[in-house]
């Protein structure tokens, strides 16, 4: 180890974060939840690495202009160009392409793992986050977007999620391009046109007649310029939002995906309360080709602000026809839907739907380490989860850890109990509602029922009796 | 999407992988086994991002001289150096140097994931491989390295490895380093006697003291320069190899530590059958300053050579008390060891220690898809695994399909079970078996009995019927 003048600075990158136990643990529920619905519907696991050649990964990001830009890359020792993914579908498509021939069609496989994004870091917006995606490759028939969607819908369930707190909404590529042709609407004019269509959820009819004309004055007074539309060409656009049906009677062929998955939607089971168009849908990547999905979470939650709002997006996708034949030329019909695991898991626990830890025991060092081992070897065989200290700490410093380390029982073995063959059980939690009452010496005295000294071979079965109604 | 003259090649980059639903499955059990033994003795998950300031992670790579070798770094775009971690053990120390006020002392987490590595590409050796790490930091107690090695043991067993198929080995820096002082081992020499003693295993006591000395001949007769010692030197080193005992005669503070640990395994019973001192335990990474740990399987396994090798070192460790000091200039005394787990995971599928998927069934597609959908989501509810067909294609070659995804069963409700109230079920194991012994036309009409057709309404209870043995 080469000496150095000066110590480097511990710090996390700026964008990235650690996660602890108790996030961990949900994420792990999350993710075990998802996998066991999407596997029982067929879907068999892929795991791709965490580097594309970068040219294999192609630049499909929404909001990025320059070249390199939200992908972090680096040059290997043979001069050619990595970027780490991301995202998990355009490296299922090299996978796809690469595999192709020997690939069960339609090919369904799930993914979940972390992807990075080289964007400017914001509260709440990290560098690197988790996706769980699920794709059907080799379909181009509605019933393989009609399946991903109700899997997104089971999953939902499957967490706790209740109907009506979610909604898993649905629009077209097509049909969003076919209107704006209809319309006439220019190409320049485009982004501010489907910028202001995105936003009818938030401003409603009239909100989105101003940005498709001439602008908007929000309450604040702020101006936002419009797409300087006439009003002919607006309502021709607003047709978009009177629904599925009044579409098709705009064009049959633009809204035939929406019905065929509405239907086999319905007639499974799935109604409009869970599954339903709404034109508002746009989806950024510029990839999608047909019909594009997004999940959504109708409950208000609390965000970061402290404001109450409601949650919105946790899962996105769409139809992307062209994407293996970006390699080679081929056209393959691929669909797939994306859960944003880092956002949902923050919506569930929001509203307690993750699982607690399993109550921990802290065996103390008394001297004589072999037997606080044993001790804790015993309540392990049980079942229990029990760490024996290994520190080198008097007793008071390591009840104080137990305590810090969330603990709910501590066992003890001193030289006295030893010596009658007993060990003590202190039970931290019933310790701790006891002293909020404590109001006097006497009372005090007697809070330490809240410990106990049972045979030294009764152990198992004492920890059982304490901890079995909290478990 | 911009319109590219040439189509880029769909292909892995040099040194990454895909990997599919058995390996994946293999491995979600093998880390899940681990994690519950891990949780069990009160270790709490931590994850730190996949990124680190290049400065932060250090340079503790064996084997690696020039600057930035071994590790993908980029610069981030305000020019500070990003590096991917190359283990878990670095952003650990960086952790604990940045959180070290609220830590509970001693800090005892496991942590599982990818780490990477720029290095040359091998046979079985990947740039990107997973590592599941404990760490115990904040004890400089030998109980703390005693805990880890006896966890360990534990975690192999319960992936159902029996006593005497692993081993795992304890040496002492301290002691290798004393011992080398001792004999007089110019600093020039070290790294040669290292690399001999590293050898015992391999080459035994005399070729290690050919090592050590001029050199020695293999039975190829290629020759090895050797460290170039002086018998006196040698036979001092050879001290090593005589077991702990005599390194205790030698000097007692250096097998101190290693004494201490073997003596609290044992009377946890962990006896010297598996955990056990092993002087010739070297470990390559510069930062341990005291016991180092090497877990090992001893059974005969078949290389992708085709030859049969005892399949050796699954997991390594040591106390590494320097680490946090880099940055905090305060000595933290640390210990952890780290479970190769593609390695480990490697030799269990050898034996056939890991799990079995769960048997797939495949409802075909057969004109109307809410029908098929229905069949598989009551198969679902009964908790079986079933995907709905989602393709375009005809009956045979859906059949195909499912074959070649691995299905053991298939159902169908064709145009003439829908009239008549029923549906059919096809046993494609059975079907296959039966086939295999067809020897007259008669025989291969009787093998259709691998298909039955059943009223609708009791598919559940018939599929149920045919799983429930082989499940």
């Amino acid at each position: 180890m080469s000496q150095k003048p000066s110590r480097p600075k511990a710090r996390l990158p700026r964008g990235f974060r650690d996660r602890e136990a108790g996030e961990i643990a949900a994420e792990r529920t999350l993710i075990e939840t998802i996998r066991r619905v999407y596997e029982s519907y067929g879907f068999s696991p892929l795991e791709t690495p965490a580097f594309e050649y970068t040219d294999a990964l192609g630049k499909f990001l929404p909001d990025v202009d320059r070249p390199n830009e939200g992908v972090f890359s680096l040059k290997d020792d043979d001069e050619q160009w990595l970027s780490l993914r991301y995202d998990l579908t355009a490296p299922l498509a090299r996978y796809v392409a690469e595999n192709f021939q020997t690939l069960p069609k339609p090919f369904r496989r799930y993914q979940v793992g972390p992807v990075w994004r080289n964007e400017k870091p914001g509260p709440g917006r990290f560098r690197e986050f988790t996706q769980f995606d699920a794709d059907t490759v080799g379909s181009n028939s509605p019933a393989a977007d009609a399946e991903l969607l109700m899997m997104v819908c089971d999953a939902l369930e499957a967490l706790g999620l209740k109907r009506g707190e979610y909604v898993v909404k649905v629009n077209s590529r097509k049909l969003l391009d076919g209107v704006l042709q209809a319309a006439n609407v220019e190409p320049a004019r485009r982004g501010a046109v489907l910028r202001a269509i995105d936003k009818f959820d938030r401003l409603g009819e009239g909100g989105v007649r101003a940005l498709l004309g001439e602008g908007r004055k929000d309450e604040s007074g702020d101006f936002t310029k419009g797409a300087g539309l006439n009003n002919e060409q607006i309502t021709s656009i607003m047709t978009l939002f009177a629904g599925a049906g009044a579409i098709a009677e705009l064009d049959q062929n633009l809204a035939e995906d929406i019905a065929a998955i509405q239907a086999l939607a319905s007639r499974s089971g799935y109604a409009e309360d869970r599954i339903t168009f709404d034109a508002g849908i746009i989806r950024g990547l510029e990839y999608y080709t047909g019909p594009v999905f997004e999940a959504q979470l109708r409950f208000p939650v609390t965000n970061e602000a402290g404001e109450t709002v409601v949650f919105g997006s946790v899962a996105g996708g769409g139809r992307y026809d062209d994407l293996v034949a970006r390699f080679t030329g081929q056209q393959v019909p691929a669909t797939g839907i994306s859960i944003g695991v880092s956002r949902l898991l923050a919506a569930l626990r929001s509203r307690g739907l993750t699982g607690k830890d399993q109550p921990l025991i802290v065996v103390l060092a008394m001297g004589d380490t072999a037997r606080s081992f044993a001790a804790a070897r015993e309540l392990r065989a049980a079942g229990f989860r029990a760490e024996a200290y290994v520190g080198t700490k008097k007793v008071p410093d390591q009840l104080k850890y137990a305590d810090k380390h969330g603990a709910a029982l501590v066992v003890m073995e001193g030289d006295d109990e030893r010596a009658g063959g007993k060990i003590a059980i202190k039970d931290l939690k019933r310790g701790a509602e006891v002293a909020k009452t404590v109001e006097t010496r006497a009372e005090w005295v007697g809070a330490r029922a809240a410990q106990e000294t049972v045979e030294r071979d009764r152990l198992v079965e004492k920890v059982r009796d304490i901890l079995a109604p909290k478990a």
